[in-house]
Order: structure tokens, then sequence, then C-alpha cells
């Protein structure tokens, strides 16, 4: 397959859901210029397109390979991290003082959807140094950011995240990795990290480890975590590189997909690092690292459904069975129902994913850069609300999108070796890293709801309702159907939210069954809205007809099925004890 | 982990949803006596948990292999078939006449979904020969009886299915494998065909080929097609191998899943091949095999949940992670909500999965063997209904069910050797073959539905609102939300219903856009049926606990949630054309 961005509708959703201008609007990004929008994302498309699309298929049939002088990265992956270094994609959010070029987040997670849905095994990479710079940025010290991030940001040197151990996943406060303090003010680092994404590569000289562990009579769980960074190459004060570091890659992991992204097992023995911020204080680090990478996450989920939505088109219009109205001969698939309804569902999920994403980003960086402080804390709160979302309800998603894909290519897309196979696969891990879905569901009623009583979900739903006034104030009867399902899939929400701000109050755990069927309707009603923005954002404009088609679909596919998720959410004050007799086993 | 199936549970769901009381009384089964349900079931089970599902893994990582002298079956396997040989597990639902043991096909149907469950990838090579030997019992000549069949049924040899080629999936009328008359009476078969499961290996001394090729001056398209039985080697008047046949396989697929299915692209090149039944009928015949593989193929899914379940069960039993009430120290996931419903939700889609599945089998024996025209009559209509559910409703789940499994695994499950992770690539197959589900689904609302104005919905929804009242009736508190559930799905069945026969005859396209929401609906109202059958007539009795919970946990998490599936059922006619806009293609 061939892949191309869909650089109109990226820059679309850009203006009229992250709605740039409204950044640019704070001052914080001098060097913004609206006009800057199109060339950075054509410039972005042409890697993604003509350089990291192409590597895709071969990254997924050879992979990383671990060797006695560490992992050695897929055929062609260095070379095309070597353009992505020198196009300086690693840093345009970061901070100009470091090198970066200090533009608008959203603009940075467009870039990165494309690199995801070009070759997400690559993109990975970036993912994870985005997450060591920003931990650095937040919590390093002055001299930690002197030597480490303009390195980072420049793509000369790459960052991973080492949280898991065999015992921590999910539980990271169970984690037992040990740092000691030697005499010189740094610690030598023990034990064994699992699943580290990037931790060793040949693509750049030097790595840089940010790395959880505990200090000698830290407290128990995860108020006895510290954060540290270890690079695999000591720097010299002169900035030069010295002694290899003693931390090294004992093992990769074979996975379902993502092939070419080395899953190392690192081996830490007396290794040596440094702390960042306060001891003990590593899990708000750790959450710095996460919320970002939670986006990023979701991002990939964006990505990898664009990929695979285009694969399936193409797919859908080549290969022809059966019969269909006015064509002659073996119709092309794509003229039959049940293919046009899977592909439309594709697309009107992929735009939704793309635009809970992006208004997020957006959201984070008004939180951050609003010149008024009560736009600011709304800002964060809309933030924090629609992080679970933008990891879980997009991942979910591209998971679903992918499976289509698949199905679309019949007994093709079970062959290992297709691009819609290596969707399916490399999708796969989206819901379980950075915080499984299940997790970001309790996240979601378990903390963004309850703070401040329901304020993030109320305030959304305030503005869902007017843009539903608005769609119907058209009289369009495209609009007002759209305005219906809305209003009524808002309606459901509302309901949802009390129930679930009730019941987290007399019966937590009942809340918690439900968390999961509550995080898809807030995606679906956010979904719903952000399409219903862009539909009349553009309803003039280029794109106006295709904005329509998306929300109308997504409203009439996903928005009226909404009420069914009520009986899910609530269903644990009835079931409950069912549900455990179950989960206890077969019973034989 | 280790598999063990769950014998009572099967027991049950054979006693009382396929009834299989009723096919013994119509004396069709003399051999049959409901004492040997359980000996043979636990017999079944020894063979499956201590030999089958110990090769699972090795199968998965080693797969078949071509080689110059043909597809040598993974390590293990030839010595696994010859125990399912000696067992004569192949033969149990076939006539004595020919060496089976006249038994009621459910039964067989309640052995295979073990064997499926221990290891999907052996038990296709079965599953195919299935089909071969009912082709040949329905549509063989005598002669071909007594040359093929015992021989087939003693499991000596095995069979496939040969009926697609690169152009020609699910429009099977479009093949091109050509078979022009020799002086003897036999056949010269030509062409390539592909995605031949178990087409050759090594564990047997011969396989008989089912093959569609066309006659000279067919008729074009489906009505051109002939069947043909071409031996891999000649079978002599003696019943003695003779030549050599000039097939071969050429090539082994590289798949996601069921690595140790050797999945063969045949050449034929004047291959020795023998009509079977009338020349340009080999669709009819082609349908036998169908059918009877569709209903297999949906056991294959009951069986894959049924690993993907006990998998997950044994693993968050296992697994420590975070805190719950009332355990000391890391708890075992199991202990966690979110867990426990997903759990809940494996267990319920499967054993409604095999209800569909049972109550189909026994539909398809009734409707051969009750003495009753009417009976016979009613339960072929039933059989013909949940045939299209069978197949496509218990696969999706399959995927559902082993997508749930993953999840639960977090990180490990994203591991390739992983049984979860082998259950979640298996599975993807069944969606796909013998017809996709998109497939059943218009079989579903074309056909089905469409036969006799709906009178083959219409008997289910009868007696799914007597199984309401007399749950109702009951004054169990649970019962009655149980009915009332169950009341309100059939209700929305019933509009669905109406809605898509009126659709079918006014606006067909219409229709076919809304056949697969309408195919999930259909699945959904007859698995919560079942499961009420089951829980009214188990109440006073040993999984009576059980059997009431899967019914709750189905009706509150699916039952509920059905009247969200008539606006995608409907939504063609609101959104057909952006449904075309979208399809088209991103617009880019």
């Amino acid at each position: 397959m061939t892949f191309n961005a869909p650089v109109g509708l990226i820059a679309d959703t850009l203006n009229h859901i992250a709605r740039i201008d409204d950044l640019a609007a704070t001052g914080a990004f001098p060097n913004f210029d609206v006009d800057l929008v199109s060339p950075i994302l054509d410039e972005a498309n042409k890697l993604a397109r003509d350089v990291l699309a192409p590597l895709n298929p071969i990254g997924h049939k050879s992979g990383a390979r671990l060797t006695d002088a560490g992992v050695i990265a897929a055929p062609g992956f260095s070379e095309a991290y070597a353009q992505f270094r020198e196009g300086g994609w690693m840093g345009l959010s970061f901070p100009e003082k470091f090198g970066g070029q200090g533009l608008p987040k959203p603009l940075a997670l467009a870039v990165m959807e494309m690199m995801h849905a070009s070759n997400m095994a690559f993109a990975l990479c970036p993912l994870l140094t985005f997450g060591a710079i920003e931990a650095i940025l937040e919590h390093g010290s002055d001299e930690q950011k002197q030597m480490y991030l303009p390195k980072l940001i420049s793509g000369e040197w790459t960052g991973a995240m080492n949280l898991t151990e065999p015992q921590a996943g999910s539980d990271v406060g169970a984690l037992k990795a040990k740092a000691l303090p030697n005499s010189d003010g740094s610690y030598a680092i023990s034990g064994q990290k699992i699943f580290i994404s990037w931790g060793d590569h040949d693509m750049t000289d030097n790595i840089v480890q940010l790395v959880l562990a505990r200090l000698p009579d830290a407290p128990q769980g995860s108020k006895g975590i510290s954060l540290f960074v270890a690079p695999k190459y000591i720097v010299k004060p002169d900035g030069s590189l010295g002694e290899r570091n003693t931390f090294r890659c004992i093992g990769l992991e074979h996975k379902m997909g993502i092939h070419a992204s080395p899953t190392c097992v690192m081996e830490y023995s007396n290794a040596k690092g440094w702390l960042v911020g306060e001891p003990n204080k590593g899990l708000a680090a750790m959450f710095t690292m996460m919320n970002s990478a939670r986006l990023n996450v979701g991002l990939e989920g964006v990505g990898l459904a664009e990929a695979a939505l285009q694969a399936a088109v193409e797919f859908a219009h080549q290969r022809k069975q059966g019969q269909a109205n006015g064509v002659e001969g073996p119709a092309p698939i794509i003229h039959h129902p049940d293919i046009q309804r899977s592909i439309a569902s594709m697309a009107a999920a992929t735009q939704a994913a793309r635009s809970i994403c992006y208004a997020c980003g957006a959201a984070a960086e008004l939180a951050k850069h609003a010149t008024d402080p009560a736009v600011r804390e709304a800002a964060k709160m809309r933030e924090d609300f629609l992080t679970p979302l933008a990891k879980a309800w997009s991942t979910d998603r591209a998971v679903d999108v992918a499976n289509f894909g698949v199905q679309i290519h019949g007994g093709l897309g079970f062959m290992g070796e297709t691009a819609a196979a290596q969707f399916y696969l490399d999708a796969r891990i989206l819901p379980i890293y950075e915080g499984t879905n299940g997790i970001q569901a309790i996240d979601l009623v378990g903390r963004k709801l309850s703070m401040n009583n329901g304020a993030a979900a109320i305030s959304l739903m305030d503005e869902i309702r007017a843009s539903a006034r608005e769609a119907r104030e058209t009289n369009d009867p495209r609009f007002v159907s759209i305005a219906e399902r809305l209003e009524e899939a808002v309606g459901v929400f509302d309901q949802a939210t009390d129930w679930i701000i009730a019941a987290m109050k007399s019966a937590r755990e009942s809340a918690l069954y439900g968390a999961t069927a509550y995080l898809k309707l807030a995606g679906d009603v956010a979904g719903g809205f952000y399409l219903t923005r862009s539909a009349l954002e553009l309803r003039h404009k280029g794109h106006g007809e295709r904005a329509i088609a998306l929300a109308r679909f997504f409203a009439e596919n996903s928005l009226a099925a909404a009420h069914g998720l009520m009986g899910p959410i609530t269903m644990a004050s009835r079931v409950g004890k069912d549900t455990a007799l179950l989960a206890s086993g077969n019973g034989e």
C-alpha cells in the first residue's frame, strides 16, 4: 500500500478543533504563524510517506535484533532516523532555549500522528524521547537540563523510560530496583527492568535512560520511588562522551507486532545515575512522562487507524468480487454496502479520535500558556478529563479500525505480512501500555470525574449542548438530525455521570465495574461533539460535505447507540455478585 | 496454561439446549443412550487436555513446513493424529454403514469444541475431513462412497476442500480451474487453488481432495461449477493405493495464527479426478460442505473462547498487582472490578455462543430425523436461521473474548508466544473463512429472513417470549429482571425484523447496510434466550446458581444494550449517501 497523510483533514482539525489560532493568541509562541501549518505538515508528510512508510513492512519482517554489541535497529532505520533528526522533528514543540522550535504542541502531535501512521515501531523512539525530555524539563536540575536537553531535543541522543519490572506493571509501586548513593553525588542503580521500548539501539551515540528505583530506607510502595537519569555513555563536563555505563539490554521480547521497536529487558548492575527532582518523589515525575505518553499513545492509535483506513480504501477499490448495480463484470468490493459501512465506520472513528487527541493537546497548551488564569484552570480541567479518553478511547478505536481493515481484506488480511495484518498486530499493544485502558477508565471515574464533583464533565456537556443548539438553528435537516442524536447522547451521558458520581461516594466498587463502559460513552459523546463542531465550522468551506458526512455517520451509528451503554454502566448494582461468581472460574 | 474442558457445562448444554433426549426419541440413533454422554465427553477431554493442548504452543512456534517431499506437520502432530484416529473420533456422528458410530451430531460438536479449544490448528484437519465426508455422503456415487467413506470416517485418510482461487474468494463463481474429460470416465483437472487448509501433510497415507472446477463449455459464473474428488494417491479397485496424483502443494502461507495448520497453495496439473454429483451442480455440493463447515467454524469460535477464558481466569488468579479490600499485600488481579467484569463478559459470551451452536446442530439433526414432517420442517427453518448466527456471532465473540484475554494479561498478552496471544492470533481467521461474517449477515437478511416472510424469526420470537413469561412466573426477582431484559430485547428484535423485511422489498441496499448490526442483535437475543432456558432448566439443580449468573450478566450487559443497535440497523435509510462518500476515500 501507499500511505499519504490526510494533510487537509489534519489542518482542518488543527484549525477548528485544536483552534491553533487561540493558542497563537496567547503570545506564548512568537515563532508560530498560522501560515506555517501547511508547509510543516507537507514536509512531515514527505518524510512519513517517502521514507518511513516504505520501511514499515521491512521493519515488521526483519525486526530489531540483539547482538553482543547491543541492539541493532531494523534495516534502514538508522538512515531514516538521521533524516528525522536532520528535519528537526524532535524539537518542534520544545523550548527554543534548549534548541527546540517552540511551536504549539498540537502541531507536533499532528506531525507525530503521521510518523505513527507510516511506521509506528519507528515513531515510538521519539515518543519515548519526548517523555524523557519532559521529565527533565519539569523536574531536572539546571545542570541536568544543560547536559541532556539540547542533545535530546536535537535528536542527537534519544531517551527511554524504565518503569516496569516483572512484578511491577500497572502497580508501579511494587518496583524493587535499588539506588545506593555513591560518594560523588551519583547513585549506583541495580535491578532488572522489562518492556523497555527502544532501551537500546544503534541509531544514536548515546541513550538517556530515565529510571525509577528505590533509595535505601525509602518508604514502601509508590511513596518510596525516585527518578534517576542514567546515560548509556557518561557525559563529561565538556559534553563529550566518557565511559560506558553498566547497564545493558540482555534480551528482546518476541512480540505480536511492532517488531522493529526493540522491547528490551534491561539489566542495571551498579549503573551510574543521578537523582532527578526530590528523593521519593519519582511518582510525580513519572506522571509527567506518563501524561505526555498517554496522549501520544492516543495519537499512535489515530495514526494506525488512519493507515488501516487508507489500506482498506485502496484494497476495496482494487479487489473485485461479486456483482454490483451499475458495474459491468466483477465489481470492486467498495460497491458492497457492508464494505461501505465498514469503511465509513473506520473513517468516522478515526476522525473522532483525532479530534479528541488534538483537543486534548490544545487544552494542555492553554492550561500552561493562556493569559487568563480562569482559562488556564478550565483548560487544565479539560486536559485532565480528555487524557484518559485520548489514550483509551482512541486506542480501542484503533483496534476496531484495524480489525475492520483485516476483515475487508478477507483471507489476505490474515496473512501475517500484509499491511492490514501488520496494523492489526501493531495496534494491539496500544490499549495495554502507558496504563491499560481499564486503568484509564478508573482514572476517569476515580479522579477526573470526582474532582470538583464532575465539573469537568459538566463544562463539556454545556459546550456540547450549545453546539447541538447551533446545529439545530442552521435549519439544515442534516444538522437537525445530528443535533437530535447529540442531544440524546449527551442526555445519557448526563445521567450516567450523575450515577457514577453518586456511586463513587456510596458504592465505589459498583462505579468501577461500570468505568470502562462509561469511558466508552464519554468518548462517543466527545467524538460526536467534535465531529459536529467540524461540520459546523466547515459547512460553507472546501471539505464541508465530507465533514457533514462524518458527523452524520457517527451520529447515526455511534451516538444513536449511546443509550445502550446505560445498562452496562450501571450493571454492577444489579449483578455484582453474579459477576464475582462468574469470574471465579467455570465451576468445573 | 492448563486446559480442561468444562465437561459439566457442556453436558448441561447438550441436555437442556440441544435437548439430546428429543433427538434420541426420534429412533434415528439406536446406538445412542443418554448415559453415553458423560463417558464420551470425559474420554474426549483426556485427548484434548493431555495430548492436544500441550502440543498447541509447540505448533504455534514451529508451524508446519513445506519440503520437497511435501508438507510435514508440526512436531508431535502425527502421533496426536494417530491417537485421534484410534479413538474413533472422526466417525462419531457418521453412519455405521460406513464405519461410523451413528451418534447424534451435537455430541460430535461437543467433542470437536474440545479439540478446537485445545488445539485449533490440529482440529481443522478433521473439520475439513467432515466437509469432504458430507459432500461424498450426499452427492457421491455408490462406488465413490465405498471407495472413500470408510477410510475417511475411520480417519485413515483425511479430506480437504479446494474452492478458493486468487480471483475467486467470496465470489466462488469466478473460479477458473478446468476439468477436461479423460477417455476412462475420469477428468484432468488443472489450475491453482489457494488457502487450502491441510491440503497436504504427512499424518496419513492418503488425502482426498474435493475440488471445484469447470467443465469445457460450462456456463459462466456459479452455474458452471462442478465438484470433483481427487485423491493424492489413486485408489485401485482392491482399495490399495496406486500412482501419485499430479497435484501438489507449491507453497505455504505465512499467517498471523494457526501456524500448525498448513495453508497450502495447490497446483493441479492434469490431476486425475472424478465428478461428484451432476455436472455444473457443484455449487449445491459446495453448500453441503459449507453449511457443515459454517457450524463447525462457529464451534471453533466456542472452543477458542473457552480456552481464552480459562487462560484469563488462571492468569487473573495468579498475577498480583495493586491492593484489594480484604486481601493482605499485593492482590491477585481477579479482585479488581474491571477484571471481574471482563471475565464475566467472556464467560457469558462463550456460553451463549456454545448454546447457539449446539442448538443449530440439534436443529440440523431434527430436520433430518424427526418422525413428524412438521417438526422436520420447523427444525430445518431453525437450522437455516441459526447457521449464520452460529458462524458469525460466535466467531465475532471469539475475537472479542480473545481480545479481553490479551488485555487481562497486560504486557504479557502482547508477547507472541503466550497462550493468550496465540488465541488472539488464531481467532482472527474465524470471522473470515467459510464465508466472511459480512456474507453471513447478507445470508441472514437476504435469504434466511426473506424465506417465508420472516417465519424463522417469528417462531424464534414466540419461543423467546414464552420463556420470558416462564421466567417472570417463577416470581424469583432474579428471573423477573432477566425476563424484563429479554422482553425488551425481543421487542427491539421484532421491530428490527419488520424493518429489514420491509426494506428488503423496497430498498434492498438499505437492508444490506444494516445486515451486520441485525445479525449482532439476532445473536444477542438468541444467546440471551438460550442462557435463560438453561437457567430455568437448571435452577433447582447442581449448576443452577452459575446458570442464573450467566443469564443475568448477559441480560444486563448485552440484552440491556440491544436497543442501541436499532440505530445502526436502520441507519442507511438516513445516511446511505454519506456512507458512500466516506467510503470513497479521505478526499485528499
